[in-house]
C-alpha cells in the first residue's frame, strides 16, 4: 500500500497501529506545539537525538510538509490531545484543533527499521501478534531544554539471544530513526518494573531464550509534554504513526 | 596540545588558522545570534544538516557549554562581527559584544576528519602549505527557514584522482562534521569561477592529476547572515575554529 493509499484509509476512519503498513516507506512520530515553544522543542531534540531525531518541521499552521504530502490533521490513524500536560482526548481527526500557531515536528520512528530486521531474520513479535509495540517510560532522564524535560521512552522487541548482535548491527545503520538499541537485557536498569505493563502500546511475550532489547522511542516528546505541561500539544496515538513520502532507504547509512 | 592549552594561546593573542591544532580534538564553527532568531537558525540547521551539523547550543548569554569549557568570548583565535549582514569588524576578543540574549551555536567542522584523511594517506594541501583551507560560496541554495536563507559554502581539498574514493570513504564516516563530499570535480557546477580566488581562507595549489573535492562548510551560517541581514551576529573568523572538549572519535560512526 502506498503512503497515499494508507493515509486515505486512516482519513476514512481506519484506526490501527501502523507497524508493517506501507513496507519500505518511512513512518514518523508527530508532536505539534505552539510556535512559542518550537525553539525549546527543537533544542530538546538537538540535545536528545536518539529519542528525538527530527525528520521535518512544518511552517506554523501548515498541515503538510515536504516529507508528508497528506493532511497532518486527518491522515494519521489516531491523535492524542494534551492540555497543560494532561491527556484530555484521543481522537482520529484534529481538524478543529489545528491552530494557526501550531508547529508540527515529524520525528523518526523505529518501525522504519523493522523491515530490515525481518530481512535479517530477526523476528518482530508485535508483527507476529498483530499488536502494537510495547513502549515504556524509563528512569533515564533526557537532557532538558528550557521548560522541557522528561524521561526517555523506549520501545521493546524480544530478540533471541543469538540474534541480538544482528539486531544491533542492522538498526545501527538507521541512526536517523533511533538507530542502535539504547539498552539490551535488564529492564530494571531502565526502571521498568513489569514488561507486561507497558506505558504505551500492548505487551508482547518474551519467550525462553529471548532477551528484551530496548530502542529509543519517538513517544519521548509526549512524555516531555506530560511532565512539562505546556498549554497545548497534539501528538500521534502511540504506535499510530504518520506514514511519510520518504523511503526507509533514505535513512540507511552505508 | 590539549584544548585547554590551545585556548589559552588564543586567549593570549595568538591568531592563526586552527587546522592541525590539537589533533584528535573536535573543532567547531561558531555562530551567535540573538535569542529571537535562535529558532530560525536551529530550523535552518535542521533543514541543511550537511553544512550546519549542530554539535551544541548555549543558554542565552552563556559563555561556555558542555562541549566547550573555555570562554567563547576569548578562546577562539578570531571572530567576525556582523551588523545587519555587514561584516563590520574582525577581532580576537568579543567580551564587550557578548550580549545577554546571545545564543551560540557550535557547528561541526571538517577539520575534524583531516587527521583521518592523513592516516588514510590522503594528503591535505593546506596542512602542507601552512595556510588556511580555501572556502567558496556556491550557486547552490540552502533550504530557507523563516528569514534565513543563503548559499551553501564549501571547503576544498585537492585529492589525487586515485585517492578520491578513499577520501569519500573516510569522511563519510564522520556525518556530524559534514561527512562525505557534496561535490567532486567540476567547480563550475557549483558556480565557482576561480579556484584561486576563494571567498574565505587561502588558495591552494591543485596539481596535475589532482581533483578538487568539495565538502559542505560551517561558514554557511555566516553566508546566511550576510544574505539575511539579522541586526547582529558573531561568527568565528573562517578557519579559526573553536577547539572543543570532544574527541574526533565521538563523531565517528562504525
Amino acid at each position: 500500500m502506498t503512503p497515499d493509499e494508507a493515509r486515505a484509509r486512516f482519513r476514512s476512519g481506519v484506526k490501527e497501529p501502523t507497524a508493517g503498513w506501507s513496507a519500505g516507506w518511512t513512518q514518523a512520530n508527530l508532536i505539534a506545539l505552539p510556535r512559542d515553544l518550537a525553539y525549546e522543542f527543537l533544542l530538546f531534540a538537538q540535545r536528545n537525538p536518539k529519542p528525538c531525531p527530527v525528520l521535518d518541521v512544518t511552517e506554523p499552521g501548515a498541515t503538510s510538509s515536504p516529507l508528508f504530502s497528506g493532511d497532518l490533521r486527518t491522515d494519521l490513524p489516531g491523535y492524542r490531545i494534551y492540555e497543560h500536560g494532561e491527556l484530555v482526548a484521543e481522537v482520529d481527526d484534529v481538524t478543529d484543533l489545528w491552530r494557526e500557531d501550531l508547529v508540527a515536528f515529524l520525528v523518526g520512528c523505529s518501525f522504519t527499521f523493522e523491515a530490515a530486521l525481518l530481512e535479517a531474520g530477526v523476528p518482530v513479535r508485535h508483527h507476529e501478534a498483530g499488536s502494537n509495540v510495547p513502549m515504556y517510560s524509563t528512569s533515564v532522564e533526557c537532557r532538558p531544554a528550557g521548560s522541557l524535560s522528561g524521561p526517555l521512552v523506549v520501545s521493546m522487541r524480544p530478540v533471541p539471544a543469538g540474534q541480538v548482535a544482528d539486531a544491533v548491527r542492522v538498526t545501527s545503520r538507521y541512526p536517523a530513526v533511533h538507530g542502535a538499541p539504547v539498552h539490551v537485557g535488564d529492564p530494571a536498569a531502565l526502571g521498568i518494573r513489569d514488561l507486561d505493563a507497558p506505558d504505551f502500546g500492548d505487551p508482547v511475550e518474551v519467550r525462553s531464550g529471548e532477551v528484551p532489547v530496548f530502542w529509543a522511542c519517538g513517544v519521548t516528546p509526549q512524555a516531555a509534554v506530560m511532565r512539562s505541561r505546556p498549554p497545548f500539544a497534539i501528538g500521534h496515538a502511540p504506535g499510530h504513526m504518520a506514514i511519510t513520502d520518504a523511503r526507509d532507504s533514505d535513512y540507511l547509512v552505508p
